[in-house]
């Protein structure tokens, strides 16, 4: 069927298109399979109960306010809360430091909008985020990427990449999606003075920073940028970070809540830029939110979001422990939603996903977290989203899929 | 303060700068003040209860399904009634035709994203939809734009910006934001033609459609494109519109709940742009607003939104026969919600407005409608969001402000 539109899309789409890894992903909405895949919250803790109580209270009390328009920068109580959490991290913002979006996503797609000619080079972390990718291929961007390894990314291999000139760096220092791994004090204290030498704004996204589930926490970039200015924190204003964070994985995806804290002039930008892609961000699901988490709610909620994903996050690691074959290696998460899985060199991850999709057990191929097309031995676990009997067969099913993709490598060797 | 920002912003943010009037604007939220500024339906008539009663229900049914992640395309049973609606209107899609945005500000986004290459002319009507503008300036769109009349965009104008090979055209064909004119029968018959014979793609923008108070109902362009193809309304896959309509001003815009129809191919590239812009729309909103609309709610609801905006545009009208001086003329819109006045050549609205906010009531000029500056002469007036009594008193205080303005220019004339 011919159609019209064909010779219609503007050039930005050949960045955004279909993967054969998306379609063999489409297999894993099939029901009974056990998927690794995405990286949902688990559903059974979504505070349900809370979230119909605050909605009675928003509807009765502020029922019009809350179906109208309103204002691009977000609600206003929901900013001065997000102020006082970030005061708690060592983050020293005023509510015109704060705009609230529509998902993290939005964040991201709002960066882009703000800052990216096409053409310029963004530094990521090798592996990164997928979203962040999508985001930022319809600004034509290109990728400068640095090495990481079990303590986050590699800094002898930072300069290099800072001399192809990139317009800013994109950082997740804790958690990382989809590494698991989290940036060192050292090099987070490093890596903010050396993007200050080099003139290169960091975006830092910190969508797991609440879900450690052991040991400390380390100062998230924007802080660490801050007191470098002074040696205090008074100097949010002239800092050269942004920082990202979500009520996704602490209240409910569902929603579409973020937020991102930055000097007020670059606040000024994005709501400029956020009024031409969504006006604002429903004004119910901020006053519900807010009502939700006003009283301190989340701090005892995230206890439990973290009890039960570093259980999960366990047998995991234990069923890897038994099913996964040598010359398999993986990462030790301190906290969020996943593991990295490294294959022998000359693996190829999504032949092992085609094995293991037979088998009704899946992950993501590491090789879309990378912008130049590498790391295919690698693999992306997320264990937040089954039950720890799901996860221990699925692990187990893994293994064979391992054991059978090796054993073929070897007899064509 | 020097802040490292400044030099960073994309080139696109030349495009989006705050704007002397978007100041002047910023005084109408003044309490006390009657605005006919905004484009805010009535919040009175919200139908709170059969929210507070759906939520109730999508919460204790489908509660972790409502606050998890869900597709991009958006929720099926929505997508499913919105199907049936457009076909009440004569528009044969399936769900596969069907995205759900986070408002139609998103929908022009997405549009400008899949669209627009930089230098790209995007032909509009003279004036067009301020929103629009501010989506698709961040692509770097040029403008070409058709006068208008009381009957819509005028036809013998249209061919010579079609000459200037436009990328698509942008009709909001209903009750014009902010013109208040409908495009007339035989016009959207020609357009659809003469469109087709010029290759150029129309986005039909329809937020108004079921507001109409009175006159017959005007077949959509969508469905006169689809007509034109066959006689019949089978092609629509090879059609020439993305017809664009939202719940905003039927339901609530709080929610930011609107849809895009389209071919298939269209629809596919739409939800990989929006991918990347916020992963998807709110899946417990999507959830609530099906509830509340699922067993034909809005066919009554809409009825009254209809007299009490009927009303209130009876009312402004009247009191601009009385308080507005010889010399000023406007538009009789028979739905929607919003009145075009034109004042003499020369005279400026924007002092107008001055005036008019020294006594506390505000419109919009009409030159922010206008892709390249002109209409300096010209005014928007929103009906909707005002009670009768307080339209009376602010069409009176405007009228004063008229008269003071043509005093001042007859002084210095």
């Amino acid at each position: 069927m011919t159609t019209p539109w064909k010779h219609r899309y503007a050039q930005r789409m050949e960045r955004m298109g279909s993967s054969a890894i998306r379609e063999l992903l489409k297999l894993t909405e099939r029901p009974g399979l056990i998927s690794f895949a995405g990286g949902l919250p688990a559903p059974e803790l979504f505070p349900v109960k809370q979230f119909d109580e605050a909605s009675r209270r928003v509807l009765a009390e502020h029922g019009s306010k809350a179906l109208q328009y309103s204002t691009t920068e977000g609600y206003l109580p929901l900013r001065q809360y997000i102020v006082d959490k970030m005061a708690g991290y060592g983050i020293h913002a005023s509510v015109e430091n704060i705009l609230i979006t529509s998902g993290s996503q939005q964040g991201l797609d709002i960066i882009g909008k703000i800052l990216i000619n096409p053409g310029d080079k963004i530094l990521t972390e090798k592996p990164t985020y997928l979203g962040a990718l999508q985001a930022w291929n319809a600004y034509q961007a290109d990728y400068v990427t640095v090495p990481t390894d079990d303590e986050g990314l590699c800094l002898d291999s930072l300069e290099d990449a800072l001399c192809a000139g990139p317009k800013f760096m994109y950082v997740l220092p804790n958690f990382h999606n989809p590494g698991g791994f989290t940036l060192a004090r050292e090099r987070r204290e490093a890596l903010v003075r050396i993007a200050d030498h080099y003139g290169c704004p960091i975006i830092e996204d910190d969508p797991y920073g609440e879900l450690r589930f052991e040991g400390e926490h380390i100062p998230p970039l924007v802080v660490l940028d801050a007191q470098k200015l002074n040696g205090e924190n008074h100097h949010f204003e002239r800092g050269n970070v942004i920082y990202m964070s979500t009520f996704s994985k602490t209240l409910a995806p569902g929603l579409r809540l973020a937020w991102v804290v930055a000097p007020r002039g670059v606040i000024q930008r994005c709501v400029m830029a956020k009024q031409g892609m969504d006006l604002h961000t429903s004004s119910i699901n901020q006053m519900i939110a807010y009502e939700v988490v006003k009283d301190g709610f989340l701090k005892e909620h995230v206890r439990l979001i973290r009890r039960v994903y570093r259980e999960r996050r366990d047998v995991m690691l234990a069923a890897m422990e038994r099913h996964f074959p040598p010359g398999v290696s993986w990462t030790r998460p301190q906290g969020g939603l996943f593991l990295w899985v490294r294959l022998p060199e000359g693996m190829d991850a999504a032949k092992v996903l085609e094995r293991a999709i037979a088998q009704n057990v899946a992950f993501v191929p590491g090789v879309v977290f990378h912008p130049h097309g590498d790391g295919r031995n690698t693999m992306r676990l997320n264990f937040s989203n089954a039950q720890p009997e799901q996860i221990e067969l699925g692990i187990a099913r893994i293994g064979v899929a391992l054991a059978q993709e090796m054993e073929q490598e070897l007899a064509f060797a």
